[in-house]
């Protein structure tokens, strides 16, 4: 999983001087001089951006970078670094796990909510394999073995997991499962080595980036053709040509509580915004301007993440009925998606003295009672109810079934052993993380396309600027961010090179 | 409830000669000779646009309607008509109810969803009384009469009934119940006697309404102040010079499957599309192609209606693990949106020989059994599954609580007398109407801002054209939609009328 590891702020995309507007870009026309020009402008040196700026470059097109922090990395270098390949790569193989592109397709697919976008999740599953050996280029390396316990993020070097709801029901029932969750070889997070091979990559390659370079506002000719980004650089208006196109990789808006309470109000319930400062919007509102439309802006991933420890998993959540509602072995984006749904948010994991262990999120407990009986009175739980609710679970896991919500097998075991505990889920209790999914609407090529669905000459987007393949909380598999970014930030790269547009003249 | 009288088509938002996009809007420079002109223009007919073009004439301004199809009226006159008045009207008072701005504030609030618009939540609870007799003064009467029944629509000419959640749990505790939809006097559906009111009114304050007159795109100035619209009158393109500014008021998008897809794909569960062709969405994207923003597109209607009779009402609803997880006298908009939440989108619901009765929406009979053991086995619910649950219920039924879901007394009752039947509210087995919430960003005064939050000059737009006060379809209430409509385009009426600005030259 991504993890979290910066705070929301209240950063709104203005300007500060009250005078560019993300939404309204500039004329060529009035644009005096330009400061800077390059062939491919790239904003954002994140995963996608990177990406975007090695195959630029590789292309031949001079590119030149313009990053808000003060370095490069993006939300991908605060991540866990997992990546999403398949289709039976060298690890799944070394590691005995037969997938393919098929059963990759129809999982992601499924996974992608009622409205995949179907070509993109195509070029993405038989691109994989190119991908993968694509990262080991870059010089990406990737420990052939599996890391089999429910988790996060494996907080070993080892590569391969289930990173989403793969071998869960009711995906399994989709596709054969298949892990395909990749962590780079390092130990623990490995966002931020994904982050510097890219991005040192970017620049042996040719491609400049200029730091504390705050994108505003696009600039736009007269056809309404994107040719320029205007920019802040440490307190200065820098305007910047772009002869064949502009990729616009900022980020989501996660940061911006507005637009999220405007666009995605389901995620005001999140209280650890997963990005970085700059995943404010800003990106999208400048698409937006330059005539892009967005969709899926009401998407969004809430996740309730309480295991590891994986034995937490043997536990069954209940809501405020005192009922189950999620088989407790899917994603952890699955089931917090499913706990908002809950009257109240309400949600409670119920353990018994062996399934129980300190999750390392930070959930807290509720209550601790020496029989069932008496915890449901603690939680305030209708009479009879959740004493149900474990004795027809128990009758059946002691079977190895879970006729309800098909958990594995590996996690059903009668829960017996006292003390019974309750650990708090409800959404307003609860450490819930989450980011945005909705953004610019793009072809699989990465070109931005206008509500009325032609193409924004010029612009393109990757990342969580667009909407992407995963556009469902209750389907997302961590390595989905990075690796679409990474993926669709590639073409992009090499679309917008490809531009064979005449050299504008200056204004 | 809004009636469904229309089936769902594939109308595009295109110009048929691929030429104008709504997205693109025309510059006035680039007009020639403009066809026609006014003060006011607004685009549709229906409830809000003729409510705008009342109040903007009545203000002096010279008002011209483009509607689209042969007649106005649009989804208001297809509708109920049902509108939501509170505070205390003379028809609450009449029939002994006891209502306030307070409760009312404190209602629709809590029913607009996680992010309400709470100025226009204000305005439109502390506007209503003056509404209502606005409406009164339209010529539309009410009869002092409460419908005391669940249902979508009182069939007869009764006014005043509960179309919503009022007093209904959780609801029920927020705010004090009071009953707020009103029916204008007439047997049935009411909408086309609002809207002939509406149409008359506006028509006789000196309204030109052009008929077969489809909106295309806006036209703006240097500036991007909305000066215009082009438009296609039977084959012909006309452009229309705004001197105060445009309203648009031209429906939502629930007849463009493209929009839904994108926009609010848990809608592509509803198989009755409520709205007239003309909801495809052109207006929206106008006001985008003008710089508008649009918020809320997620959002939309997804019902239910398995009430009428009200005595199925006696039944409960179970899903796929033979669960309940509603209280069934919610209002049949919430009920649909928590069934989408279901496993599969499946639901049940159980009744028995006192409670069954046909319902009259077209809802199926899935199974009948003698014993609910029996129709357990004959639905493939889990086996104690549902027995536990009609145990559950009726041992708290007999006694008048219901410790789950708090429904209200009224509808509890042991579910005990053979047989038993279970009715298919499944989504993909059901009739499940529904519509779209999101639109324009829009002031309480109708103008229309942009996604940065600027007020895009001379655009104003009321009723499904924009995201207005329910934006959750978990706390809708019938009445709602053409309540807003109404109150929110006689704003943008009087505000465009008041609009001072210098005349334009032509082009």
């Amino acid at each position: 999983m991504v993890h979290p590891r910066v705070a929301s702020t209240e950063t709104q995309p203005h300007d500060g001087e009250g005078e560019l507007l993300p939404t309204r870009p500039l004329r060529a026309t009035e644009i005096e001089r330009f400061d800077d020009e390059a062939d491919v402008v790239i904003v954002g040196f994140g995963g996608a951006g990177a990406s975007a700026a090695i195959e630029a470059c590789g292309a031949g097109a001079r590119v030149l970078v313009l990053e808000r922090g003060s370095e490069g990395g993006g939300s991908t270098a605060q991540s866990g670094g997992i990546l999403y390949f398949g289709g039976g790569t060298p690890i799944q193989r070394a590691c005995g796990f037969d997938d393919s592109v098929e059963e990759m397709f129809k999982y992601v697919l499924a996974a992608s909510g009622p409205n995949p976008d179907e070509a993109k999740v195509r070029a993405f599953c038989e691109g994989s394999l190119e991908h993968f050996a694509w990262f080991l280029e870059q010089g990406v390396e990737f420990k052939p073995s599996f890391y089999a316990k429910k988790t996060t993020e494996p907080p070993t070097d080892d590569c391969l997991l289930y990173s989403g709801n793969e071998d869960c029901w009711p995906f399994n029932l989709v596709a054969r499962p298949a892990p395909r969750g990749h962590k780079p070889k390092t130990t623990g997070s490995a966002g931020g080595l994904i982050m510097k091979r890219l991005m040192a990559r970017a620049t042996a390659l040719g491609a400049r980036v200029m730091e504390n370079a705050r994108a505003q506002t696009l600039v736009v000719d007269a056809d309404g053709r994107v040719v320029g980004v205007a920019a802040r650089v440490l307190g200065e208006r820098r305007v910047v040509r772009a002869h064949k196109g502009v990729i616009l990789t900022a980020g989501g808006f996660i940061m911006n509580p507005r637009m999220v309470a405007q666009h995605a109000p389901k995620l005001l319930a999140v209280n650890i915004q997963i990005g970085n400062p700059g995943d404010d919007g800003a990106g999208i509102l400048m698409g937006v301007g330059a005539g892009g439309g967005t969709i899926c802006m009401g998407e969004g991933f809430v996740s309730m993440p309480f295991y590891p420890p994986s034995k937490l998993v043997n536990g069954i959540i209940v809501n405020e009925q005192g009922q189950r509602f999620v088989n407790e072995d899917a994603y952890h984006g699955r089931t917090g998606d499913f706990i908002l749904r809950q009257s109240g948010g309400r949600a409670y994991l119920i353990v018994d003295n062996n399934s129980y262990g300190r999750p390392i999120s930070g959930m807290q407990l509720k209550a601790a009672e020496e029989t069932v009986a008496e915890l449901e009175g603690a939680l305030g739980l209708p009479a009879g109810s959740l004493t149900h609710t474990v004795d027809f679970y128990n009758r059946h896991a002691a079977a190895g079934a879970d006729p309800l919500f098909h958990k594995k097998r590996d996690y059903l075991a009668p829960l017996s052993e006292p003390p019974f505990a309750a650990i708090d889920l409800s959404i307003d209790k609860a450490v819930v993380p989450g980011f945005t999914m909705g953004g610019l609407d793009t072809l699989p090529t990465g070109e931005v396309v206008s509500a009325a669905g032609t193409v924004v000459k010029g612009l393109y987007a990757a990342g969580r600027t667009t909407a992407g393949i995963p556009r469902s909380a209750g389907g997302y598999s961590s390595g989905l961010s990075i690796g679409c970014a990474t993926f669709f930030g590639r073409r992009a790269g090499r679309a917008a090179a490809a531009t064979t547009t005449e050299r504008h003249g200056e204004g």
